[in-house]
């Protein structure tokens, strides 16, 4: 199985904050997540709010938790909001229902982590996560 | 970067109450918190209930750790309230998302700390904050 | 029953910094519960680390949970050290087996609320508290 | 009052990781904290197990929330185990009492945030941490 290693998680983040800088967006802070949900790294850009950290962290693992990205998990949120909202006190990270958490495949479509992204809107959050993904070669679950 | 002072945050909370008796509100009660979301100083009326430490405190934390009054994220919470229930159990003191939870901020722009306040209608309640965080010569978050 | 006013809450606060600075002690964090273990008045000097909030109401909240002082419950952790251990999980804000949380009683002896002190070692934290109990007028808990 | 800029934090994880390739260490993790226990930045090198993010992140806030280091703690914990046993139940990321988490500060001795490092024994742990800080020319508390 592929891995993200921390120098591809470093490259993701870089390119995240590039992509961010290129449209002007709210300083954003990103997180990379192993497989396993596990931290790889995380940077927060100067000036972010303190709960960015949790925000990334459960949009990047909500989405590995449930096999879809957190966009999804948002549309899910309110088809079934019960449901997502039970998962949220099962969930150690928490479950954020909101774009800007993708996970990264490898050539066989498996996880091999995941990318959230949060700080300025969940869509621009989203366009962020998917530039870094790309910038470092990485494959986002389509 | 400015700080909070216990002996600015005992005059904002007495300024708090000041405006509470001015415009005839119920008892209030007001937490102030560090930059970091700690609890630097927090006091409640005679007659307020027992929830209210909990419900200052979490207007405050939640606005230090959005970036935005909690009046924002009372809005944030009618337009996606998925969303912001998410946050809630990934936050250690919860979001309050309702009016009275306010940012303040040095020179710069850069928070330095929040004031919460609860006890009256929200409206009533910002009010208040917004009050005591003028009479300690602070800067609340525009 | 007898209740600690806000008033009678901020005379121990300023009685309890008033001890600090007469015996030379570290910045201090005093919380000043009611009966029913919430929040009346808080207050941590400047200096004071961010845990001090929830160390002082640990102390507190465990006093007035379990019917004696703080000190006491520290020395039943040394003698059955499994079952304060297991209280923690249970109580919302914890227990703090240390000295410096003080229970203050009325005139027949029931508990209206408690003093929780923290900041120096733990015997001074009491010597502060019980100063504060006594300059308000109060009773500590024999 | 200084930040710790993200710039910064990412010189301060660069050179930590440096320490530990010169010293042939096992594989590391660092985690960079605002004043408030928030993470800036996180890096967690390539082989490392999957709990290390919250060791270097609970190293870290440990030393913030009692204001002192984490081998501090670690001997309080020899000293005092009850007490320090029960911080870890109302600390939202626990607190793990051994070396490696060391608080920075400005110039005038205040908190301005902290460095958590796990992977290796926790006295090179700590080491690779204050070099760290020496390298991106910040001050660890005495």
């Amino acid at each position: 199985m592929a891995r993200i290693s921390l120098e591809a998680a470093g490259d993701i983040i870089e390119a995240v904050f590039a992509k961010g800088a290129a449209l002007g967006l709210k300083p954003l802070s990103a997180a990379i997540l192993d497989a396993g949900g596990h931290l790889i790294a995380f940077a927060r850009q100067d000036g972010a709010s303190t709960l960015r950290p949790q925000i990334a962290v459960g949009k990047a693992a909500g989405a590995l938790g449930l096999g879809v990205s957190s966009r999804a998990i948002g549309q899910m949120a309110v088809d079934r909001p019960t449901f997502v909202a039970a998962l949220g006190s099962i969930v150690p990270s928490g479950i954020v229902p909101a774009a800007g958490g993708v996970i990264v495949v490898d050539a066989g479509g498996q996880p091999i982590g995941a990318v959230g992204v949060t700080g300025d809107t969940s869509d621009n959050d989203e366009i962020a996560a998917l530039a870094g993904i790309a910038a470092a070669g990485l494959q986002a679950q389509a």
